[in-house]
């Protein structure tokens, strides 16, 4: 009897192991990230997956910006045709211009040039990774389950398609949302508002218009940014292969926002938010530092970085900021590497790099001042540090805008900012209570979720490699042209058959009529 | 220094502690279910929030189908205009159509009409609990948080709009998708199939057509089976106000699948898929049954149920599946309440009541025959149990064939079945390995998932109480009417500007031809 029990007992246990879909263990995982900030907070990601026991393997060029070798991962580096000096030139032509320039239409033209030229730089490097025939097949057949990728550039999805392994994604966002269009995203443009536009999700019907004009101007920009990728991939792919074409077999896209900061919008199965990422772990202050901000008084202290990619300025731009620090009682923590003015105000500390965010979960830190990156606004919110912005380039624009407009920051242009209008602004966001309570109210929203965006990165990314895919989550649009996605094709038809049959009951009706009427006549007539 | 490292701690601790959601302690949940089998799920939820120390007051109607109180949460009992005899009257007439109808667009039609005049009870009942001045006082100052509702019927949206308190929906879907409509939510007709269509969500030309036209047609109806909704929400609101401006205002639709099951489709940020919650949790089976299972041979054994709702049928109709059963060699369990014949063969056990999931849990179940409502079969997918699906009414036909496309059920009508056919099908799936291996995949992937649906319904409904909403996920597109919502206003508007534009141009260069013609002529002429 004993046995009778235990035996369909272990049948069951062995039944419920069955369906379990369990850890994945040893999972092979080749990462092809974006040099500059966008390796950040990937970095964290491609970290947590090798604790997991993961094999990873982070392919980077020999000339990079950010992306570095690591204990915990392996890497391997390809030949680029560029050299460091080359690259750095390149990235300070994309965030010098706003420091020079005032802000406008010239100049985001000028922006976009400057991206498209920054981005041809790095199609070619993929091309010559593509034709290190060594390194292609050794990748080939390395057996890899999925491959991580920053789709802001094409070689990751080129490399995932050419290689049939499925393609992870790790994003805030493509210029001209191809993101979203190539995942088969609505984004109507009644609610939906446009980059650059400077419009919100509410819009007046001036709004609605300039929104839709930038939204059929935006599908002309997209042909300029990514006419290169275009290329590249058809030249890879032939079939006249799009970019976007390409991007559209992504099986799971991991977007770096919320609905905290992004205006509401529709979304697709496999869109997963993982905004807030790069926030969520913080180490301790070092020592001293610690003890330092501990000691300040309840004025507290002010945190000014431009981002992982800028942390100098020219000298009189440099100059006006010192002059406004030294008329405020905080101190201030500045990232800053340019030349060193003899009259430092005693309340600043220049810094080559700080603890972004680590100062900014302090207590005592008051306000951010940042370029409006999405990492540092996401550290700005998880913390609850209203922010002082000054947008230079790409969306950075766009983002300080929603904060603007949400109450829990305050956006100046850098290239005409004053002493005068730096501390104007700064006392308001200091003094106007409404900005911290805002970003408190902000901040707890966005803390207060079923799962963390690191885990919930992590689980997405195990969900391919231990299905080889997240097929159940691709719409069928993929298979339509955007005729048939809006049923163009069949409207047509219908409308034909309706006219017709509108046509010939009119024609029916007409000839019953006339027959009628002349029997009527004819019977007339013969009276 | 002790003092002076462990005050700035405190700090950090208040601090944090500040901006930390944290759990939701007595909130006030106000609770209006719908009866029948819709309650049996949403119960789980009930029954958990007041598990976690919600104060949750469930309302019932006096006379009811299945909803009754249970120690863990309060009830309230409201009068209803109609007798436990009407209201099971209107519900046989709902269910019992199928056995003795042939399927068809006619009977479409009449089910159509039974759903009304079933709705129509319940509409009544309605207009009883709000006119019932002093329950209704009473619930207005019980100061409830939440209305947590399945707005099938119309009752919980009224009343949560009339306290001003945020609506948590609970649903699987609603006829003709008006809770996408009300949501906002984009379903393009060319991949998004209609109900009742027999569409999948790969389409030819003709079946988008098909798609369409039913898509229109739906329209239609959606005013016939909300005709009593629209005038009881704007008897009591004014303005014209319909079922579906009423539904727009939810702060939180948890939705009752997954896209295991639905076609993907586009979400909206505040739809939160819970599918499968009604089979997570397992209760041991009772002792004599699963000492009756686990004796049985390898042959295993099916489990037969129609639904909570179902549980007899026609005489004639059941011979039919005793003289199949007689000739298989599996064990029958099956809820059936009819008329039980002398010669009942030895293999089927006829049940009041069954255990379906446990029963579904065990490894020797072999095919699961269900009518195909949405408990059931997440039942089946969970435990990996191949279907035989007769659909009765309702949803019960689409969801039947969702699971035949996925090669994991079959389907038969209940009006024409036989005994070959039944035995048939039932030898096809228990034989043909292709339904098991498909369906356990189907499992694997539905039960893999970053938290449990229980769970996180929990979050977003103590998430809605945190909250006093779900504001930030609310779409602007609420705000526009449909014209403004597909751009037709600015469409108009930038073709007018165009076209002007475009004439001006043509006469100003007509103009200017003209006048250098006149005046070639007149040099001609001159000359």
């Amino acid at each position: 009897m004993r046995s009778g029990v235990c035996f369909p007992a272990l049948w069951l246990v062995a039944w419920m192991y069955c369906l379990s879909p369990g850890p994945v263990e040893g999972g092979k995982v080749l990462v092809l990230p974006v040099d500059g900030s966008h390796w950040l907070s990937m970095k964290i990601l491609v970290k947590e997956l090798a604790r997991r026991g993961h094999d990873v393997l982070v392919l980077v060029p020999e000339t990079s910006l950010l992306i570095s070798g690591s204990g915990s991962y392996k890497t391997e580096f390809y030949q680029v045709p560029y050299t460091k000096a080359e690259l750095d030139g390149k990235f300070k032509q994309l965030n010098n211009g706003p420091f020079h320039k005032p802000p406008g239409i010239a100049e985001m033209l000028a922006n976009i040039q400057r991206l498209v030229n920054f981005t041809l730089l790095h199609v070619k490097a993929c091309e010559n990774l593509l034709n290190n025939q060594i390194l292609m097949s050794q990748l080939r057949e390395g057996g890899y389950d999925i491959l991580l990728t920053d789709p802001f550039l094409p070689c990751g999805s080129i490399l995932a398609h050419a290689f049939s392994i499925p393609a992870v994604y790790f994003l805030r966002g493509l210029p001209c949302n191809l993101d979203l269009k190539a995942n088969q995203c609505p984004s109507p443009p009644s609610y939906v508002p446009v980059f650059f536009s400077d419009n919100t999700d509410t819009m007046t019907f001036p709004q609605r218009a300039k929104n839709m004009v930038m939204h059929i101007v935006e599908s002309y920009m997209c042909n300029v940014i990514y006419g290169h990728f275009d290329e590249l991939v058809s030249s890879y792919f032939g079939n006249d292969m799009t970019y976007s074409d390409l991007l559209s077999h992504g099986a799971v896209w991991l977007q770096r926002y919320d609905f905290i900061f992004e205006w509401p919008r529709p979304l697709m199965p496999n869109m997963i938010l993982i905004g807030g990422i790069n926030c969520a772990k913080k180490a301790d202050l070092p020592a001293d530092l610690a003890e330092f901000v501990d000691g300040l008084g309840d004025d507290g202290f002010i945190v000014f970085t431009l981002g992982s990619m800028v942390s100098s300025m020219p000298k009189e731009k440099a100059k006006l900021f010192f002059d406004a620090f030294r008329q405020i009682p905080q101190q201030v923590f500045w990232r800053y590497t340019g030349p060193t003015p003899e009259d430092v105000p005693k309340n600043v500390r220049l810094m080559k790099w700080l603890p972004q965010n680590e100062l900014l979960a302090h207590p005592k830190a008051k306000v951010f001042i940042t370029h409006g990156g999405t990492h540092g606004i996401y550290e700005g919110i998880c913390n609850a540090v209203p922010m002082l912005m000054f947008p230079l380039f790409g969306d950075q624009g766009d983002n300080a805008n929603r904060l603007v407009h949400r109450g829990v920051a305050e956006k100046l242009t850098i290239f005409d900012v004053t002493t005068e209008t730096l501390l104007a602004t700064l006392n308001k966001i200091l003094h106007n209570k409404s900005y911290k309570e805002k970003i408190i109210e902000l901040s707890r929203i966005h803390l207060d979720r079923p799962i963390e965006p690191l885990d919930l990165a992590v689980f997405w990314t195990e969900f391919t490699i231990r299905h080889k895919g997240v097929t159940h989550l691709r719409v069928a649009a993929h298979e339509l042209n955007w005729f048939q996605y809006h049923s163009l094709d069949v409207i047509c038809f219908l409308v034909i058959v309706f006219v017709t049959v509108l046509l010939l009951t009119l024609k029916c009706c007409l000839f019953c009529t006339r027959k009628c009427c002349r029997k009527g006549s004819t019977k007339r007539k013969s009276d």
